[in-house]
């Protein structure tokens, strides 16, 4: 590690503090006598947080300040509503909780009254999948793995891989706007959703599915990325397709990060669509791929269930060569430096639960900016989170997904942590990387979402008549303004 | 005529009421003294109504019965705050106002108290050129060949051809979510769209110009489809592109239209993304592209500015023959039969201009409704039509759009008028679509927007909750409740 990161840790593995010897404020409301709801300390603690670094290290020292008051677990909507009644004459703010993910505080009842933590993990199944018209209507409880397991018996694939497919649900995704790995097209579920059904304090919230419609503001786009604070989602139409059955794979290497990024740009830009189009600046290669730190990698496939993409990744590699781009060989499938890769990123999910206990302070965040401002944004925005470190650790940038018009940079933080006072450390790294990133024309997240630690540059990024908007149909539907305040607005 | 359409014209021509002999309500309210407001009976006559047969038909008898008070020509956003917070102390309605090309009552100030129409065309220009990030900022009032006569400069265009490219405007593009006639992916001007600018009664909505972003509910999907009744554009950014080098398209032949129906759902689902995919019935295929009316018509294309698009076409034409499909000729550009539907395609905005004087009525229809439901939905909705029109007249359908999903199946009904009752005729023939529509499973509007007529099926369409939100939004940021009353809320 010191060799890739040029830092050292100090050695010491700290232990965690174990969940029996956590002290929970007492539960500030009784759970209404329903079978599905508990105030057991061990449910309100694993609702407690998601899984940012300051989660799981404030997690890591039995520090639970704000744990809900009880935790619901509906069987099903009729359970859902009678929770919602319920809380809207209690005046108990209502939380969704679905796989617990989130990165930006987005389930953390943060300085809120009564609370519950509403977890949708029962509503798990595939109600029905049209394989004509290549849709499935999916309960949002749904665990990525479990709706893919589903769809293999139809030859079908939601094909939406987050970071936290292994362990986040359907409806969570669709609340926050997730990114799947799509490099080009289907970024983000947004564009793989067909319609929604959502439950709010006003009735029930269910869009007509159809395959496009222009009549009026959609309302599907007024849920995705509502956070839980119009309706909690229960159910949606989502976009299938036919698992691949060609690919095609090459890492290229490239002299610099800069010259990797114009050669994006370019396949970008060129209509050719990757599902794969990811380029690791040089440490980060170093750091996950096996490279040797001299240069920069571009993971770049194509995919197809229909026809051979040969045409596509030649072409693909053509542009890449223009700009100074070599590799060693065209995959079939996956493996090679791609493979490894990929194998890093899945596994970062349950690595990152180490951090705490070696000393280790992590942040990444993530973003989106325009071609004409990139270079200038990744120098500026580096720059203040080097200076925020003081020095020592380490700054790495990835594109996460490329657009015609821009990047979406996601840049990983390491540094040796100031053992004690490791939340207060992140909070730093964070403001600084908050600060930069809007200063610079990106915005505060491509596909974290807003919770509640982005909200300080999200309340500034955003034009005052919308946030007034959002604020006018929120108190429409949501009046007694139970659900997941905080977030938004 | 007769021989395709079935029915023939009473030969009888009629002529329209002149301008000077039409009698206008008085103004019920005077123009604020300000240089670019006018209360001309010229200016009002011709911003009363947009360009829906039941428009032209009351222009042609000389029926003005609810024009604007007044035409406001503002030639900055100087000039339309003005108007927008004299409208608001006095409470006049105001109606924006781009090309005037609705065809669903959008523009017209039915019903309304006082109003003035705000003529929004003297915003007609590129601000900026991003050549790096592909993306241009351009005002809302400026139309379609203007648009592109700049871009060309730069060897780019925007790419988006409504049919009523050559009279309508950015701004009304955007305000109604227009389609554009790429067959695939960027179907709507919503995916070009990059950031809004717009002025709302409390201040200026303004988006932050980014690639992606999964910052919350996107403020730009907000605005996209909200008809003026939350602010007034006043300006994008969009995402432009290289004008494409590369083209092969090819005129396919299929027995029958459900045959080319399904050709076209596999070419939908196989990721070819042409650049053109419309299917023409039989008799559409006669009445517009030299068929004999014993096959229907797909026009298959390919464009690409970067590469040769030849592995593409000959997968998709591959897969057409799969479905019974054969062709002539693979063409580099355009011609042949496709080049006759689009000369008779762009001459429709002006030749329906003759139907009143000819007796003939007319109407159009578009819709998207998914693969499974296609067939039933295509008969249902035909039927219905049928019947309405009592046994005379034409039903064709062809697919304006498609997707993985679904096709967007556009209707065109022509009959011999009822000489003097053909506003109630068309009333008829519409609210019959419109409940066939509905019933049957579609959207009540793909790519026409809602304005006024589509009014009572999109309120049965939309979710309640979202009708609410929709108010609550609109109540925060128009409370006075003065921008294009009457349509969506």
């Amino acid at each position: 590690m010191t060799a890739v990161t040029g830092f050292t840790l100090d050695g010491e593995i700290e232990e965690p503090v174990p969940p029996d010897a956590v002290r929970l404020p007492p539960p500030r409301v009784a759970p209404p006598p329903l079978p599905f709801c508990t105030a057991e300390p061990y449910e309100r603690i694993t609702h407690t947080y998601g899984k940012a670094y300051r989660d799981l290290m404030r997690a890591f020292r039995g520090r639970f300040d704000n744990p809900p008051d009880f935790v619901a677990r509906p069987r099903d909507e009729h359970d859902l509503i009678r929770v919602l009644e319920w809380a809207e004459n209690s005046g108990v703010a209502v939380v969704p909780y679905g796989g617990g993910t989130s990165v930006v505080g987005g389930v953390e009842p943060r300085d809120l009254g009564p609370s519950v933590s509403l977890d949708l993990t029962r509503l798990d199944r595939v109600l029905e999948v049209d394989e004509v018209s290549l849709a499935a209507r999916i309960q949002a409880g749904m665990l990525g793995p479990d709706i893919d397991r589903h769809l293999v018996a139809h030859g079908l694939t939601l094909r939406h891989f987050p970071q936290s497919y292994e362990l986040s649900t359907l409806g969570g995704w669709i609340a926050t706007r997730a990114g799947g790995h799509f490099a080009t097209l289907a970024t983000h579920i947004d564009d793989l959703v067909e319609s929604i059904r959502a439950i709010t304090p006003r009735g029930v919230w269910e869009s007509r599915r159809v395959p496009g419609s222009g009549a009026g503001v959609s309302p599907d786009r007024m849920l995705l990325g509502s956070e839980g604070a119009l309706g909690v989602i229960t159910e949606a139409w989502v976009r299938v397709r036919p698992r691949p059955a060609h690919r095609a794979s090459a890492a290229v290497r490239f002299p610099s990060f800069g010259r990797g990024a114009e050669a994006v740009r370019t396949i970008s830009q060129a209509g050719l669509h990757p599902s794969n189009c990811r380029l690791l600046d040089p440490a980060e290669a170093r750091l996950t791929s096996g490279g040797d730190g001299t240069y920069a990698l571009l993971m770049l496939g194509f995919e197809a269930a229909d026809h051979p993409v040969d045409a596509w990744m030649d072409r693909g590699l053509e542009l890449a060569r223009s700009h100074g781009g070599t590799w060693d060989e065209v995959r079939p499938g996956g493996g090679g430096q791609g493979g490894a890769w990929k194998d890093t990123f899945l596994r970062m999910p349950y690595l990152r639960n180490a951090y705490p206990a070696i000393g280790l302070v992590a942040e990444t965040f993530e973003t989106a900016v325009t071609w004409d401002r990139f270079a200038a944004f990744h120098a500026a925005v580096t720059g203040a989170v080097r200076d925020a470190l003081g020095g020592t650790g380490i700054v790495t940038c990835r594109f996460a997904f490329t657009y015609p018009d821009g990047p979406a940079p996601y840049f990983t933080v390491l540094a040796r942590a100031r053992r004690g006072d490791e939340v207060a450390q992140w909070d730093e790294i964070k403001r600084a990387a908050g600060e930069a990133v809007l200063t610079a024309g990106g915005t505060i997240t491509h596909h974290h979402a807003v919770g509640r630690d982005h909200r300080p540059w999200y309340d500034r990024q955003r034009p005052d008549p919308f946030a007034a908007a959002l604020r006018g149909a929120k108190d429409a539907v949501d009046p007694a303004g139970i659900l997941n305040p905080g977030v938004l607005v």
